[in-house]
């Protein structure tokens, strides 16, 4: 399981939102998966994903790429493809795929505040926080 | 908890993709989120939200809008931002958001296999299935 998130993206970048619905733990899906997240980490411009997935409910997967090129690029690999029609057949109640050009990011970091002058820099030295972006409009 | 996935979305559209880490049940979160998720629905040009939330450890939630005015709306709606303040102090280790403009999309329900003639035009008329999209290229 992903346990932190993902840091340090500029934009632009692209994102591939897949959201889902299926069954908590069908036959060799756990497999394919952890198989996958390694493949993944070849593609030329790949900078990291995150996967939430509420029991019985949604399951919600990102992968953040510097350019649609290495974007296209999973999406056509034949090992992602063959095992998202292995899920058609057999996992998905049913999917949606979102592919979007991100133009603007901003986030929070508890260590950022807690330990500002040493972490921020360190952390994430462009990516703007949301203190900075949102409520400064109030 | 949303059962089922956003449909019916024509690109070009909007999404507010948002992924946190926080405690699994904070006090005042699910009261909080309940009445944003219902804030929310009053905006104009919003499309639909999906959440999921891996207990333990990241939860993502996407938004989306038909434009980024309406976005922007919600991004800077007083409660949402009170919200989202009051959750830096007491609910979230760290999260991220990501505004993107989706250009693309594609999707699989599984009713419209099993009963193709009769769902897939009234499901979602224009959404490309993922066969069409994706296996064509094999």
């Amino acid at each position: 399981m992903t346990q932190s998130l993902v840091g340090g993206l500029q934009p632009p970048y692209y994102t591939a939102v897949f959201t889902s619905i299926r069954p908590d733990d069908p036959e060799g899906y756990a497999e394919t998966a952890a198989k996958l997240n390694a493949l993944v980490e070849d593609i030329p411009g790949f900078l990291g994903h995150e996967a939430a997935r509420t029991p019985g409910g949604i399951g919600i997967t990102v992968a953040y790429f510097r350019d649609l090129d290495g974007l296209t690029a999973w999406q056509h690999h034949p090992d992602h493809m063959a095992a998202k029609r292995y899920g058609r057949e057999h996992w998905y109640e049913s999917y949606r795929v979102h592919i979007g050009k991100v133009e603007r990011t901003y986030g929070f970091d508890r260590e950022d505040r807690e330990n500002h002058e040493d972490r921020q820099g360190r952390q994430n030295p462009e990516m703007p926080h949301d203190r900075d972006v949102v409520d400064d409009r109030d």
